[in-house]
């Protein structure tokens, strides 16, 4: 069975909406955050751990499975779910958003064809094609396979997305013509930088190929303001159906997945949680905090006092300092573990307010809280 | 309360003994292997972890404690059972190891006083003595307390080893003179390199300073034989008493504990298990194996089949080696579960071997497999 989308309930004051995800690996609410399992492994994480910060679907990248271990050794080890053990639904990305920001300042070539450019491991030259893409994540045996397309950069100009947009619709298209795995989803991507034009031609374009679910793409390459994301959300998202699910590509920040739901997206991906956790952050209700920052070194509280996680349950800021400051793996891993459940907690809460019609309220409470000096 | 050692029963036919620890977080059965927790934390792993690998006492390191977070810091945060939130015993050792090993071909000072060294860190200047080192534990308030001993190389000279064991002497004595925290114990540490002369005297005089338990040094500094390590042991541990626990320092190659218990040692610690699992390494019945060998690119077993720990009941070898060559830490965690499960679960093993009498058997069937080829 391919995932399948419900819609439960709107927000009367916004276009929040709460919803269900059905998957061979059981049913899951959204909005959802989903935690970025780059290399089949959420850096550092067991599944259990996954499972007890109230994690859904996770996501892997085509891209670097694809180098190592290959997709070939995890098909004869019967897929992802069987390679890692994990009993939870996965989206594969396409490899798309790797080849283009890992080749960052290299050279690369983009044809019709593909991308032409070279593995950030050996230097290897290699092709990355729409088809090629949905071929790896057939056999990777994702839950969620995304379309191949093209991430151009926020400086890219008005004709360079025109002809962007026409080529990620034909490598849509094309990729979905190969597509053959009945237990995988395939999502198509809407592009068009910050233009209301392009976005609006994109997604009623995309959205005519009948995809199983929609992403809005474009909107973490980089450097992308909040505004252009914003834009990018609000000039694609009344095309898209409402019985198919809505993921906004690669964004983490607690402001932006709020954001993000009130302009009616459904699940969020990013690395930033466990990113800012190996580099000694933490997430908290007031914003972000800095372990590297002494003023922890004999605070024996936790980094919440409301927070229900593994982390907070155990240790205090001071033992994690310690560990951060000296460079002991477990801090890294106990701030990832912080970090994903708060953004989890924050989608488990912004669902209850949908239920409530509070989400504007939600919004209003949590900012002021977060960013208050 | 400081910890009692009860001996239960001895082994028929060698000096093996089966014995307890009364700590006041629990009684532990001997043979012990100790995990060690350098920086007040075993590796990547948490206390639940190390609890249902079976783990007893764990040792954590004075020097690394001293240098960060400082001892004050952790006196201020309750001690180390509550700044590391860790409920089972710990060990300290002396410094003394970290302090001629971590300064090796660096310039050091050793003088009647103690030893003068450049931090590993930051180069600036200390000076470790057998009172400050106590001092230190005290503060640290761990369960079990090291006397500040010299810890000469394998290649030092029978003159140079005569007047370091008379040096040891006087230093255990000064450290004793200050040691001032009736919760915890204080071991007196046995030199002597592998002279039978000298290990006996110092064991003899050790003993009549009245310690609470008592250890065999001077078998893992640098370049030390196994034939070194035996004869050590061998000199030593008939001039220790029956109701003290015996601890050999540093040890923990699985042919190296049978041989330590089988010649009357109670406790081992070794950074062995955790540091060879961040190389890709892990223990089996079978000898060692490496993770970086491409045999196990498709191989869908655990590590050992017959292994009772979290990893071998989670995951496959294919898996382990994805983790490893894409140096993704979960790797390093796995594996260091799976070694400290293998040494505890050996010494639970030999432990049921003392019981039966049957130690001499157990070493020369586990042997046998390990080393066939």
């Amino acid at each position: 069975m391919k995932i399948q989308y419900e819609l439960i309930k709107k927000d009367n004051k916004t276009k929040a909406r709460l919803g269900k995800i059905h998957t061979n690996y059981g049913t899951y609410e959204t909005p959802m955050f989903m935690p970025v399992g780059t290399k089949a492994c959420v850096k550092s994480l067991t599944k259990e751990e996954l499972k007890e910060a109230g994690s859904g679907i996770i996501l892997a990248n085509t891209y670097h499975l694809w180098l190592r271990p290959g997709e070939d050794i995890i098909d004869r080890c019967g897929g992802l779910h069987k390679f890692m053990n994990f009993d939870g639904p996965i989206l594969t990305d396409s490899g798309g958003f790797q080849v283009f920001s890992l080749a960052k300042n290299k050279k690369k070539d983009i044809t019709e064809e593909g991308v032409v450019f070279k593995s950030h491991i050996d230097g290897k030259k290699l092709l990355l094609t729409p088809e090629k893409s949905i071929e790896i994540q057939n056999k990777l045996d994702s839950d969620i396979a995304m379309s191949f397309d093209e991430c151009p950069p926020a400086s890219a100009s008005y004709e360079y997305l025109k002809n962007s947009v026409e080529r990620t619709l034909r490598w849509a298209k094309r990729g979905k013509l190969v597509h053959n795995n009945e237990n995988q989803a395939l999502f198509g991507i809407v592009q068009g930088g910050a233009w209301e034009d392009l976005r609006k031609y994109s997604a009623i374009e995309t959205v005519k190929m009948d995809f199983d679910g929609y992403s809005i793409g474009g909107v973490a390459n980089d450097g992308e303001s909040k505004e252009d994301m914003y834009k990018a959300i609000d000039y694609s998202i009344d095309y898209l159906p409402q019985d198919k699910v809505r993921y906004l590509m690669g964004i983490g920040d607690p402001l932006d997945i709020i954001e993000g739901v009130i302009r009616g997206v459904d699940i969020f991906d990013c690395v930033l949680p466990t990113r800012i956790a190996r580099h000694g952050q933490a997430f908290t209700r007031k914003g972000k905090i800095n372990f590297h920052n002494a003023k922890y070194k004999e605070d024996l509280t936790p980094i919440e006092d409301t927070c229900d996680c593994y982390t907070c349950k155990n240790y205090s800021k001071a033992y994690i300092r310690h560990l951060i400051t000296t460079d002991e793996m477990l801090g890294g891993r106990l701030l990832s573990i912080h970090n994903i459940r708060f953004l989890i907690k924050l989608t488990e809460e912004l669902r209850e307010a949908i239920k409530e019609d509070k989400v504007l309220e939600y919004k209003e409470k949590f900012i002021e809280e977060y960013t208050k000096k």
